[in-house]
């Protein structure tokens, strides 16, 4: 990995803390327990994967980074409800997300039930009351497609897949269908909104959802190998969790190598849909790397 | 009441049943158990008091049909979902709810979850793919203005100041500032998004949402009257139960009498902003009437 894309990265991370303390309810405002708590799910946590791609597609089609800061944000605060939610008694049980206590741990789990319901309802204010596009009409566009991402035929319908495969033996394409779902979903929206607030056209688009689709997929196999390998420290969550829960993983069902195999086929795979874009696809390449070859 | 009214009752709600039926997910389209749990949350049931305030206020605004089932199932959506988390065992914990098992009792509360929250999702979806205004700007605005009603600084705002209060002496002001938000704030947003999909000045805006603010709030008056005098079976759902529970209520505030004369006065007085409109807010007239005066 580059000097120049680690320090890419810090810089947007950085910026977008600031963007996240800037559209969040500030603390000191009623209800006053409920956005310190928004504010504590969100801030200060995560690697940001979801906004970092947003970012980069934006690049490529010449967004404007003031409009990419909202899509960016949107998509983030629709995965941050989804962590508050799936961490609660009822779903994951657990205890510990990005180092931190979990939101039901750290308040309670009415607070955390409804920062998650408030931190969705935030990702479409956002997404409606900033201008991203001069055309309202693909506005428009822009939140259904962060809708059909987020709700029953996308993340919120990949947990409940999940859900339901808690203890049962899942076939490799079951799998894929589930993970397609519960986080391939919303990091294909996060390139696609980086994209809409540029120009771009739909053949370009088809080429970035796929892209997104095969990183998405990479993304979940990496964290199995990385779940199945690290220590809870290192991961800031509790480790080895799906094992004990006996939830079906890539490394369950491929092995340990199978499933790294399958991490760089699907890296190369991702890699090839972005030739055509040349230079300006260089942050969406990096991404990908750093997708495949994290070590948390 | 009139007879007529109540043919034009029930009519919508029938009509509007049907509305529903047609836009929630099958439930044959996986994932199943999540679409079908969707679907008992928020079919066959409640009187529609939301969907019937955005179709009298559409009437009044000129508004199609077409577009007045989307709005008001966005918002009817947004209601059921509240619903749903608010039963859950980790907020009012409520067994039974218009006379059926609640959500996490007929199915289980991670189901419950994701139910809530797919259908918060589908409310926005609902309000951005379909065409309900000639100006895609304006349509942004309505998206806008549900999420404003339904996030942190309203209805789902509303719902963390009602849990701060259980067990705690709120003065009349404060009662009212928390179902102002829990409540009024869909409400209003019901009658402004019915009237925006038809044609209406912004000073009508202003009065009709001076209409919802009384309304809504006479509506959680009547609320704490019923659950006070009714019992479980005519109420379908329990009764007495935020008196058992500790919660502040208008009747425990101002007495029985007290809390009655309060909601003749809303009434009256929102009727007085109707005025203007003359026989084209006859429906909201009605509605005025039905909320003030209904038994259930």
């Amino acid at each position: 990995m580059h000097t120049d894309f680690q320090s890419w990265v810090a810089a947007r991370q950085s910026h977008f803390e600031n963007v996240l303390r800037g559209l969040l309810p500030q603390a000191d405002v009623a209800p006053q327990r409920l956005h310190e708590a928004m504010r504590y799910a969100v801030l200060d946590g995560g690697k940001r994967v979801r906004p970092l791609l947003a970012f980069a597609a934006g690049e490529l089609a010449g967004a404007e980074q003031a409009r990419l800061d909202v899509a960016a944000a949107a998509v983030e605060l629709i995965h941050a409800y989804s962590l508050v939610h799936d961490d609660m008694p009822c779903m994951d049980d657990d205890v510990l997300r990005r180092g931190k206590p979990t939101c039901h741990v750290q308040y309670d789990e009415a607070t955390a039930l409804l920062v998650g319901d408030a931190l969705q309802t935030l990702a479409f204010q956002l997404l409606a009351e900033h201008r991203l596009s001069g055309d309202a009409a693909r506005q428009l566009e822009m939140v259904k497609l962060l809708a059909v991402a987020s709700g029953s035929r996308g993340m919120a319908g990949g947990q409940a897949i999940d859900l339901a495969s808690v203890g049962k033996p899942l076939t490799l394409p079951e799998l894929e269908f589930m993970h397609i779902h519960k986080t391939g979903a919303l990091i294909r929206a996060a390139i696609l909104l980086g994209a809409h607030c540029g120009n771009i056209s739909q053949p370009q688009l088809d080429k970035l959802d796929h892209f997104g689709k095969l990183i998405g997929l990479a993304f979940q196999v990496v964290d199995d190998v990385l779940d199945c390998e690290a220590d809870t420290a290192t991961l800031g969550k509790t480790a080895g969790k799906d094992a004990d829960n006996d939830k079906p993983t890539y490394v369950s069902l491929l092995g340990i190598e199978g499933a790294r195999d399958m991490a760089q086929r699907l890296h190369r795979e991702a890699l090839e849909t972005l030739v055509e874009f040349g230079e300006a696809a260089r942050r969406l390449r990096e991404l990908a790397d750093f997708i495949v070859l994290r070590k948390y």
